[in-house]
């Protein structure tokens, strides 16, 4: 597929096939809005019943033209957009935005209807947007090549770059963003159905445009969703940063997604970890967008995430301190070499603990302003600084501003602002900031949340070069991939730990015993006491079926429960294929978790961990990643959970091994990469978590090879 | 204390003590003014060094004034106030605003002068306002009573009322809402450390004031929180809605209040619990307070919480379903007859599961956009609706609304809009939609949000509604009280389930044993098996100290196990009083639940609800209210803890009998209000909830009498 997305955006001349002269009509405006904004290429309207339309020439056919356009905008009915797509491979154009509805949206005839149009793209190497899509806009180039009321408009370019799958949508973030947030935008496009140039591949082109410096996108679904992570990181690298709105986050709402495009929804949580796996931020409005972008336009990021807030107001102080705090900032205290320095500009009546209140007596003398800010920005325990002027207005408004940017023009560290004063009455003010490039916002709500979106993708590239620094291991075992090799039946306890084993992750020690005799002697060896269960790839639920025993601490004990276990099991399911009973040691004093990989369709493998029991069950309580996970990235998983402070030691219990656990998860994630092509799932349900340096056991593990769940992909 | 606030918000005459000459000067500002803005009234500048300030005769003392002025304003130095508020009192002056800081705030010496002014203002029955805060504006009466640079502004009066314990932070939400959101208010007042008149006085005088629709406040912490409940209450009843931002939600963002106004923060929990219960609705930001506004505007109420989203943009739809389903309403499907009549308008690429994608064809034909409105209203699925009409601009969208107008007029049900157009493109249809007062937003997020909002507050006067119709049950019980009276030592097991059965809670079968023959003759008339446990006030942790047997199941157990208990006792703590050891039926196949009182010194009263186990212990996953509690909010508490299906039963347990929880809530209480006066704490761990139609069983219980808290409440 092409991905030159310059020409797409930048193209010399357009064909609009099935141009109408009613400018009313979807199919009349593209020409109306590109000779409006004068689009400084050729246009070529295709319509075999008009000479011409809106005063250009019109062609009865593609083959007409006197040469192939570089787009085509395609808005014949659906069931005429397969032959005019052909005619545009037939020309070698290279791209075409089809704008025609009634494909996989509508089901039934529409979904063979789409996959005609793939193939023809894929024949003819026609770079596809769409279909059912609204169009793209260039400032800066003059395309307004789509149809839809904000095409009306003029905007001025900028630059932000957004894709987005929803064109109503989309296009009313650009409007709003851009005429009334001043945001502006170097490239806007929807891609609808997606079935040819993907929300991924045009991120892709944005993070090598160099007029680009912000990207946005809105998602309902990515069918390419495994070049996520990748795409994110390069974006990370390109010091890029993506603002994401992805939605469906209810379930409500992904059912409401999958009947929209009729793409896959994917499962939030995966995104949710592919999002923070690469720094990608997470939005919910437009203001978010404006907002984050004024933050992202300071050019500073904070070296950490600790901020120190200065405010003239108490309340909107503890207003900012709650924002911070909950989008996972924190708000620390001062040095007491600050502490002092504080104490001789702020009144008695003010606060010198972080918020620190410095009242707004700090106005009356200007230099306290910058006393106060260098004191605070040379601490070392502050990485940023957030300050509230309350409404502070006209020529005291300019003359704080003055200071604060006199302070701000020597900092490495971001100073934000929250000023509640309206426009008109700080324009100088104001002026002077946005020279400088410090964000300021009117709400202390909205400032905490842009610094926060700051604060996080900051912390995303010291991830990102971290992990450059020390890379996840890779494990592979051919030994594993040949035991899975051609299953289809569910691979059970006994020979899914030899698996694990294979990738160094701790299994408790076990024997399979084929008869009483062999129990006793495998347990004797093991040392009691020992546990029994039934090994039959016809019963995933032992317990159910009375085919486990705990505890046996005695060569009898263990004669008689094996007898018991194969009878429970004949019992339970008569046919059932009985490998024989595992003889195994008895894990005790250990927390019971959950580690999971699921091989997802659209992400490839990623790994679960969560505690076992109700957390798991009933508060899915879990924490995901996209495979690798390092061992950073292991540990912040475990403490993501809210059940954390199970494994630190509540009441009194031991401090679990949290290290190996870690370690378990970064194997078990090289486990999934490994066996990608062999794995469908994978539980270990449960690992017992031991006491700090006794490491961990998986007590039970079940793998649900690939060819079980689709034998296409096996 | 002073109540009547209208005559403080319209005072004839107004004295500025320590009024001053430099008008930059805090003490310079309000006279400025109030005379820029033509107060109506007399105003008396008091200062002995001038013999007029800005034009007006200054007196050198309260005592010269002509006559007592309806309101003083306080600008002395905070050493001076003390003073000037005696001489207010002996003046007879009703009101006084004292702006001056350095009080309790400053902490120290600041404390005893704040007492001091209460006790004067006590004493004279001054109704005070502040110390430490910014005044108070009445735009109709044009009394701009205090300082800051939002004073400068002229702004017109509405009928929101609005009370903020932060000056700078509450002014800048009506500077902004009123300038740029057009949200106009009838009164704005600050409290500051709020020693007299409250946060809560002024709502409830504005639940009274013929002029205000809509209550806002900011709030820090209530000293008279317990009045919370009865005034929301009050409210709900003359139909106003409350707006409030409680600060302080996140640990670090509570210490931050409690330094700022030196009041006590309270329990978020119990401020949440209380919102709930009075159906007052939390804001996070200005634009909730101008959105929300606009919703109540609509003066239509939704008789429950589903809504129908009617689009023309499928992502829109998708992000208002998010938000709605996130707030806690329901996007249901619409019943066979709606969907057959919007089959015969919406276009098969268009979708007819809610959200309902009736494409922007619906334009084509305006009479579409009636029938599809009128089809959905007249859906008994449906409560509200809920319509994205993009960026739909110009004359087309004049059209629309005046549809939209015609169909909303007669319904009932209210009409919700996203209408992303900017305001200056679509003019004549926002115009038309504010006449009407049908409520419109730019992005679906903040329209789901509002709708929310609206939804919440119908959903808490039903849930008011309904408590009237059916009271809360009281129980008083002379007999618990007398065996609570004078007792200062922690009320352990046995004597605590004498208190809970005398209220009618559930308890286990038990007797106290001081003897080994005792115990076993106890066990026989329970019944084996049993449980033993000491009892003794020294012994809060009987597990610990090993002096818990379970599952005794014969007379000879029973007797071993009541030496092995006392003589574990005795070891454990050499001193330990022991009253006898419990023989108590043993509980199997409950759910272990926990269920508390709290006496709050703020709030009076409440209970708490949780799961055992790391349920309450690590996840914190518990529910408060302030009792009573009905046995609706018992059912309502049950449910809203992340772990509920643990009572509805998982992996095939039996369901829980949760209506015997419930009524165990209500009961507990009923014991909360009578034994208010006696009882600090209650604890009972576990309770047992048995399964369905078996009730529940307190199978411990503790008691922190009131004296043992805190001697000067017994």
């Amino acid at each position: 597929m092409r991905t030159d997305l310059a020409r797409f955006f930048n193209p010399r001349s357009i064909a609009i096939i099935g141009a109408s002269q009613d400018t009313v009509s979807i199919s009349g405006q593209p020409l109306k809005h590109l000779l409006s904004h004068k689009y400084p290429g050729e246009l070529y309207p295709v319509n075999p019943k008009y000479p011409e339309v809106l005063g250009v020439k019109c062609y009865p056919s593609l083959a007409a033209l006197p040469k192939a356009p570089d787009l085509a905008l395609v808005l014949v009915n659906a069931s005429r957009v397969a032959d005019a797509l052909r005619q545009c491979g037939k020309l070698g154009v290279p791209y075409a935005i089809v704008f025609s509805s009634g494909f996989s949206e509508t089901g039934g005839k529409g979904i063979a209807m789409q996959r005609e149009l793939a193939e023809i793209a894929a024949e003819f190497n026609i770079g596809i947007i769409g279909p059912n899509c609204q169009g793209m806009i260039n400032p800066a180039g003059r395309v307004y090549a789509g149809f839809g009321s904000i095409f009306g408009a003029d905007y001025e370019p900028g630059r932000i770059s957004m894709v987005s799958q929803s064109g109503g949508f989309g296009f009313s973030v650009m409007n709003l963003a851009a005429l009334d947030g001043g945001l502006h935008f170097r490239q806007m496009v929807t891609t609808g159905n997606e079935i040819g140039v993907s929300s991924l591949d045009f991120i892709n082109y944005f993070i090598d445009d160099e007029h680009t410096d912000i990207i946005a996108c809105y998602i309902e679904g990515l069918k390419d969703a495994n070049r996520l992570i990748s795409i994110g990181n390069r974006a990370l690298e390109k010091k890029k940063p993506i603002f994401a709105w992805k939605v469906g986050n209810t379930e409500q709402g992904q059912k409401a997604a999958a009947s929209h495009t009729a793409n896959l929804g994917g499962a939030m949580a995966l995104y949710k970890a592919a999002f923070h796996q690469s720094g990608i931020i997470q939005v919910d409005d437009i203001q978010d967008v404006i907002d984050y972008s004024r933050a992202f336009q300071c050019g500073k990021l904070p070296a950490g995430n600790r901020v120190a807030i200065i405010t003239i107001s108490g309340g909107a102080g503890i207003l900012m301190t709650d924002e911070c705090v909950a989008r996972g900032m924190q708000v620390p205290q001062v040095t007491a070499a600050t502490t002092d320095k504080l104490r001789d500009i702020v009144p008695s009546f003010g606060s010198l603990v972080n918020p620190i209140d410095v009242t707004a007596a700090i106005f009356s003398d200007l230099t306290m302003i910058s006393r106060t800010l260098n004191a605070v920005l040379d601490d070392p325990n502050v990485d940023s600084i957030a300050m509230i002027n309350a409404s502070l207005m006209g020529d005291l408004a300019a003359s704080v501003a003055r200071e604060i940017v006199a302070v701000a023009k020597h900092s490495k560290k971001p100073i934000f602002l929250t000023w509640s004063a309206r426009d008109s009455v700080a324009t100088e003010a104001y002026a002077m900031l946005d020279a400088e490039k410090i964000p300021h916002y009117k709400s202390p709500v909205r400032c905490g949340r842009a610094l926060s979106a700051l604060s996080y993708y900051s912390q995303a590239l010291r991830r990102a070069d971290a992990s450059r620094t020390v890379p996840v291991p890779l494990i592979t075992s051919t030994d594993a991939r040949d035991m899975l090799a051609g299953k289809t039946d569910d691979i059970t306890e006994f020979a899914a730990k030899q698996v694990l084993a294979r990738y160094g992750i701790g299994v408790t020690i076990e024997e399979l015993a084929t008869s009483r005799e062999q129990a006793v002697a495998h347990a004797k060896r093991i040392g009691y006491p020992v546990v029994l269960k039934v090994q039959s790839p016809d019963i995933p639920h032992k317990t159910e079926a009375k085919a486990v025993r705990l505890g046996l601490a005695s060569d009898a004990d263990v004669a008689d429960a094996y007898d018991e276990i194969v009878r429970n099991a004949k019992a339970y399911k008569r046919d059932a294929r009985v490998d024989g009973v595992l003889v195994q040691e008895m894990v005790t004093g250990g927390i019971e978790a959950i580690l999971g990989v699921t091989n997802d369709p659209l992400f490839g493998p990623a790994v679960m961990f969560g505690l076992g029991g109700i957390f798991a069950e009933v508060l899915k309580d879990v924490a995901f990643r996209i495979a690798p996970v390092s061992k950073a990235g292991a540990l912040e998983m475990i403490a993501e959970i809210k059940g954390y402070a199970v494994l630190t030691g509540v009441r009194g219990a031991a401090h679990a091994d949290i290290d190996a656990l870690a370690d378990a998860i970064v194997r078990l994630s090289a486990l999934a990469i490994d066996l990608k092509d062999r794995v469908a799932e994978l539980d270990i349900n449960p690992l017992f978590v031991l006491p700090k340096g006794k490491g961990v056991k998986a007590g039970d593990a079940l793998i649900k090879p690939l060819s079980a769940v689709d034998p296409a992909q096996g």
